[in-house]
């Protein structure tokens, strides 16, 4: 049986694959040691290397390559010499290459040259907007940038509306009328525990702070308690804590250290750990898969399930307090039992902003966001009213009303960048990982036992066998239905947050 | 007057120019922070990324924008229009684009291959060989090595020897008969003084060590009094320090931490600093130059006498131990005075090891270096007669005989990876080292008095104006000639070691 013309395209997917992980390289290196004034020669370098690979995974060289190993495929089909799983496999690679191929040629270049520079300037716009809490400023940017968006939908001509179409690259076949059915049970019951919430008054936020030394060995010692492999994961500092893989054995995890958040760097770390394993446990790690599409993660819902598993679920658990308290202790924290630090890892108080945000609260920040930007995108709300629509929507979920515009509607980088259809990412992350934690107690029993007694590699080992080894093969729906047997739905949050907030009620 | 083909060769070798920065970010980010594990994947981006830039530095393109360029050039001299700098950079910078491109264009590429992959080899072999202490091991390996670079400089067909061809890229226009001329007085010298100096018994070699963060702070303090830029350099460790530039304004520098060398860290700091303050004055920093060759250090002796100067002249003086020892006795290390303090960082032992060698031990080193590859590529030294003709030599010039070939002829990495003609540049440093520092006296004063009250920026200024901007528009020797109006000579290293040794004894 001849191979060639898969091998081919594979050849060619290994070296754009290689680029790729060459600019995920540079930077890491950006975000973690360059000094500062090397910014612009960095800039030149990441430029450079994205319009090399632009012109690689657009070229006629791809396209030729990709019908090839179509054709080649059809003959397997037909020869019914091959295996369903080879087949499926196979037939799976080659839509999602023609879908990422088409998507990208579909494009004029001319809105491609615009977009780039339209996000260049509205993210610097929008950082001098935040720091002088001045929205006019920002918005004519955001105006031209959901302009171009909207233009960009227009040449993609899918069968989707115009937020939908942008979405699909973090929720591939996610629509809006789904996310309403997935989030409008959200948008009455978080709003009313929030108020049980305030109404106990639990906020007792603490007010000590660690060094960083201290934090830094915190953030070693939880990696080395979850069995980190050093050999495979490096880690770092960053002003924005985030997860990266450079290559099929090269992982990389950074936090940041928050003064006076003496947890948001150990939080960030659980947060981060949780991203890379996803990464780990995809197909990936094979050098065979690296560069198809069946290796990569499936959705940015998805990962983010596997953050919040292990920030919320894990880190931010009873159980793990109480297995690692004495570390904050010895660390010099004032912390002398595991009360005390649940209490501190979980601390309920409504607020303004999104990152800060507890586990309750989290979700009505998304919702608003997931409204304003599909009227901006699809119901023409014009981006002058934003503001008002942003603090309106602020006082009807959370109670609370911006001071300005720096803690409203300016708070967040993504739009600056004409980056819609994020945000509900986040939300899905919380529901994904609810119900995917159900079943997975039901497997092993309450994960509290589990952690309770360190037994990590249990969770691990779970959660490869049973989530992350999909990679693209299934969409997030896809996979929360095969995992668990059951379509994905908010009830498994809820009932997960109710009896959270209960038990920091009842403590 | 139209600039246009000046331009587009400029536009080529910037886009070269940034492809080579990315691999040496790669290469950083290698030898500071990837996890062991992503070396292969790592190979396969760097085997890429050569493959790329061996292309772009040899292909057609290139020659037919050279040759545009050139004949641009010859119309402006004719039209005597220009200025004489104008015309004399421009005319080296053809020159030396024009020696570098047909270096490349001389080699057959299956000897490229083949080269490339003896290397690979020999490098694993001498690993090998050395942990086992197994010279048959390696040497089939560097007999390979050395026929096929001999087949190199065959092919290169200079007007000059062998070794002499295969030590252009490091010491431009170096011939045999005038490394003779610099190092035949070293030969007699540096023997004698070391009698004197193991009859005198200073060996007094220290037993305390420091932990890692103490050692890393000094190494920080180090750079703080050096008035590092922290805008422009980033610090790491590495297992083998070293310095490099990854774009005009992005210097990086690493040092190494090893047990029971408690100064191994923070010497290694000012050595690797001087590499890097000569980086930064290059005349690259202006992105107009960062491409072209004019912009880039001259020689590796240049390089060498630089980072040679911070080390030697500077932190191992003993104005230096006056200024800094109170930090290293905050540090917990056993030093009571200044005295300790030089007495430490001035061991003077001989020994069998190049890289642990004392100032006055270590140009035996390289004598017996450069004597042998020589013999080895021009005299027929049998590569199975090394480790007789390596111990013997050690026994003549040091007095001491190696246990095995692991502390002998394996030692060091360079012969294994096939690089013939670097060794000489290690003394050729020492030598333009002293004789820099001697004109730099005849303007600032003994180098010592600004040592000793800090005024660390005079003596950076005056290697800025007088030394780092030629690049390479001088060779080692011309550049040497400018500043001190002197040929390069080995006395100006002889009377500074003579002195330096009768102060280390009479202290």
């Amino acid at each position: 049986m001849s191979e060639s013309a898969w091998q081919l395209l594979g050849d060619y997917l290994r070296e754009t694959c290689l680029f790729g992980s060459i600019q995920s390289t540079l930077y890491w290196d950006q975000n973690t040691v360059m000094p500062s004034q090397g910014a612009a020669w960095r800039g030149e370098q990441l430029s450079l290397l994205a319009k090399h690979l632009h012109e690689r995974k657009t070229s006629n060289q791809f396209q030729t390559l990709l019908q090839a190993a179509k054709e080649e495929f059809l003959v397997h089909v037909n020869s019914n010499k091959c295996d369903n799983d080879f087949l499926r496999d196979r037939s799976r690679n080659i839509e999602l290459l023609e879908q990422d191929f088409y998507r990208q040629k579909k494009l004029d270049s001319s809105l491609v040259v615009q977009l780039a520079k339209a996000k260049a300037e509205g993210y610097n716009l929008w950082q001098q907007a935040k720091l002088t809490n001045d929205f006019n400023c920002f918005s004519p940017a955001l105006k031209k940038l959901i302009g171009l968006r909207q233009e960009e939908a227009n040449q993609l001509s899918e069968d989707r509306s115009c937020w939908e179409t942008l979405a699909q690259p973090f929720e591939p076949d996610l629509s809006v009328k789904r996310l309403n059915q997935l989030f409008t049970p959200l948008r009455e019951k978080l709003p009313e525990l929030l108020k049980e919430l305030v109404t106990l008054k639990t906020d007792e936020k603490s007010e000590w702070d660690l060094d960083i030394p201290s934090q830094e060995i915190l953030c070693e010692q939880l990696l080395d308690n979850w069995k980190r492999n050093k050999n495979i994961i490096a880690t770092a500092r960053s002003p924005h804590p985030f997860s990266i893989t450079l290559g099929p054995n090269d992982f990389r995890i950074t936090t940041r250290i928050v003064k006076g958040q003496p947890l948001s760097s150990f939080l960030a770390t659980a947060h981060e750990w949780g991203h890379s394993l996803y990464e780990q446990g995809l197909p990936s790690t094979a050098h065979q898969w690296f560069a198809w599409p069946l290796g990569q993660a499936t959705s940015m819902g998805v990962h983010e399930s596997q953050s919040l598993f292990w920030e919320n679920k894990v880190a931010r658990s009873f159980a793990f307090s109480k297995s690692f308290w004495t570390n904050f202790q010895k660390a010099g924290a004032p912390i002398s039992s595991a009360v005390d630090l649940w209490k501190a890892m979980n601390p309920m108080i409504p607020g303004l902003n999104r990152v800060e945000a507890d586990e309750l609260s989290y979700g009505l920040h998304i919702l608003i966001r997931t409204d304003l930007e599909i009227a901006l995108l699809e119901q023409g709300l014009d981006v002058d009213d934003l503001p008002f629509e942003w603090n309106k929507k602020y006082k009807e979920l959370l109670g609370l009303s911006p001071q300005n515009d720096t803690q409203g509607c300016l708070q967040d980088v993504h739009w600056s960048e004409g980056m819609f259809g994020y945000f509900p990412s986040y939300l899905l992350g919380h529901l994904i990982s609810a119900q995917l934690t159900v079943s997975m107690e039901k497997d092993l029993g309450p994960i509290e036992d589990l952690i309770k007694t360190n037994q990590i590699v249990e969770l691990i080992e779970w959660l490869r066998k049973n989530v992350h080894h999909y990679g693209r093969s299934l969409n997030a729906e896809e996979l929360v239905k095969t995992v668990t047997g059951e379509e994905l739905s908010p009830n498994y949050f809820i009932e997960y947050i109710i009896k959270k907030t209960q038990n920091l009620i009842n403590i």
